[in-house]
């Protein structure tokens, strides 16, 4: 050990796959930096050159207009070149493996690629081919860690803490990486996650990880801080149970003499997009509780930090 | 009033949503600009830093190759941040209604999105959602003011003053926003507008805007200045009447025949792409009287003053 | 003459249409170039100014996520502002003819246009309807220069020169404008180049241009210093003889057994993407001699250098 030893970084890891494998102080780290990032975003000139000369390449097997924007603005606004590829419409209709197009994207030498699939567990599989920085935009049913960060920093910055909140995590859970990675990243950090939704759309053994299930929207909101709804994702339900969007809403769908039942300082926030009038109603959705534009921004600003912890990480970074 | 107000800017609006409501002199000022801003693109070195650091988001509900290739290059050459967002294949097909979507990029804190929709005022509703600039870049048969703002930056340079020209507008009238955006800013300048095409292709009512209407084209080509061509947008014409190709070039189709009624030294625009052979032959579109390359130039120079405009009259700018 | 004449320029050419008529000289100055624009890529700080402030339009009329990559990678490393169009949805489909399309950008000023169209022909017809410079990034069956210039670039990196190598193209030929670039840059610096493949994918009266057939890929292996092989574009193949699969992969599948005839020190170049199990067997393609993955990385480096070579060679450059 020289003298010359870099110091540990904030944030010691290559890629950002999951939250899965993060400990408190990696999670912690990255919330402090986004709340930084926040700052950039809001000055009229929003340019850092962190990233200046730096190649960042978006590709999404998926798409999203909503997290791939994010993740544009976000490597632009740190002065990176960034270049996104949609995947549908490419080398995937000409044959090519997932290994194939990992090979080809870490030869043209970019520092971060940030990947949607369809297919849980190819980015990780992805990310074991290249030489850069992965980030997992979302994969499968598997995992969304910048989702789950930016939920995170949106309750930090209005709760002014997350642990020994109560989080009520809600509606379709059995689809959702946002809920896998929301429900590892709050309990590490302390908050009591519980989940409630229809049992058909609940994954079985989430006990197990210490999460309490309800299938009553009012017993699982009681006295909750914080209501997290989901997006219900009829797409992904092929063959399966589809409910009716009435009688879902009847149940699950998050008005106002549901969330009555929460905390009187309850805050509700969606990922986004919302089917309102299915999982919430336009009155809560726009209400004075909801949090869910907010969300939006701190995407962008805990995209930028994860951006910026992994580019540090990189040799001679 | 202190001694630090600002000076009343020259483009007095916070967006560029139609060309209904411009003054003569706001019309006149995004021409000043416009008519510097023609000289940056002519550069080696074709790049301003005006818009350093601002976000520019190019909102396509629509695809437009043209009108958005146009914008995206005025925006980088400004030195924006440029995004492109083709909402075909996005979150409209996962029900996100337009509301959202506009919320969903404000709190992206972008400085200003161009908008193209399919329905007319849909550019107004999102503007009313929004902080930033909006800029109109088409919304249904309403208005399409930066063609507007081209095609008279066009007339100045050529002609040297708009005031007091016969400008006949030929064809598709009824489904055309860029007809519609003209007949306001030319009137506003002084020009007598004509409208020519057949009566199932023209609107009812333009008398009482003062413009002359024609059903026969060297009638209305009689002693005119500028033949301003429109588009036959058969595409529009869902179940109503669509004319025979044929049929619609024999008497509405601009040749040189037709051309010869119209002043010896007027002169012929379109605002692209052409059905050659349909509105116009291609001796008259490719011939020493043709405007339309040259409108395209005047396209990106346009868009530069009217981004560098509004970004001035954002908070801080 | 005076004393303010420019010096000839290292690349003679205002265009780069295909490999036919470029001299050794002017192939040699950009593969010299090419290996500096290697070292920029493989920087923390990827990023030259050369085009600060020029314009360079990737205008796709076939989706081709590589190689329209690599264009977008090299203009944004040299500080382009870089323009993607893909004109599958767009202006075409309103009946824009290509001349059209060519004059309407001409007109927004770019300094470069990257070409790719599924027409043999086109891009030359394109490059006489604009001032600025044109690539070939590919035109149906005829040529894709940057490919045989970045196949030729990965040669001489690993062989130390092309002159005197035995160079055994492989497979279909007939559909491969790859393969028609490459003869023509592999023979002009003095490379023996053979075709072998089935004799309907080999295009007739290749022995006329000096070529060595082969319809027995064991002799045409033999003692070869490079094996390049080519994709089965079956995607072409309509109504013609499509061969089965398993049957190709038999007779021309490069595999280990066919290599063995090669020199042992022979080297395996592959354009992309890869049909794993038809013209390639994975063991080969991920082996020892595989070059595949380093073409991929020479192809960002001699796009650079072309665009470098011929931004100079503009007026006023």
């Amino acid at each position: 050990m020289t003298a010359t030893t870099a110091p540990r970084p904030s944030f010691p890891h290559r890629h950002l796959l999951g939250i899965e494998g993060l400990s408190p102080l990696d999670i912690t780290a990255l919330l402090d930096m986004a709340d930084e990032a926040v700052e950039v975003s809001r000055q009229v000139e929003k340019k850092r050159t962190t990233l200046r000369g730096r190649t960042q390449i978006n590709l999404f097997f998926e798409p999203s207009t909503r997290t791939q924007s994010s993740f544009e603005l976000a490597g632009k606004r740190l002065g990176a070149d960034v270049m996104n590829m949609s995947v549908s419409s490419s080398s995937v209709k000409k044959g090519e493996t997932l290994i194939d197009t990992a090979a080809t994207l870490n030869a043209m030498r970019p520092d971060i690629i940030v990947v949607r699939h369809h297919a849980a567990g190819a980015v990780h599989l992805l990310a074991r081919k290249v030489d850069c920085a992965v980030i997992n935009a979302g994969d499968g049913a598997h995992e969304h860690p910048t989702q789950a960060l930016l939920d995170a920093l949106t309750i930090r910055r209005n709760k002014g803490r997350i642990e020994g909140l109560i989080v009520a995590i809600c509606g379709d859970v059995l689809h959702s990486r946002v809920a896998r990675s929301n429900i590892i990243l709050l309990q590490a950090l302390g908050a009591r996650v519980r989940c409630v939704g229809p049992s058909t759309l609940l994954p079985s053994g989430l006990e197990r990880f210490g999460v309490e299930v309800f299938t009553d929207m009012r017993k699982g909101l009681a006295d909750a801080d914080i209501v997290m709804m989901l997006r219900l994702q009829r797409e992904r339900m092929n063959g399966s149970f589809v409910p009716s969007v009435k009688e879902y809403f009847r149940f699950f769908g998050l008005d106002r003499e549901k969330l009555a039942y929460a905390k009187p300082d309850a805050l509700v926030m969606h990922p986004g997009p919302m089917n309102r009038g299915v999982e919430i109603d336009s009155e809560v959705a726009d209400g004075a509780q909801s949090l869910i534009r907010e969300q939006v921004e701190m995407g962008v600003a805990v995209r930028m930090a994860t951006l910026e912890a992994l580019a540090r990480n990189l040799p001679n970074g």
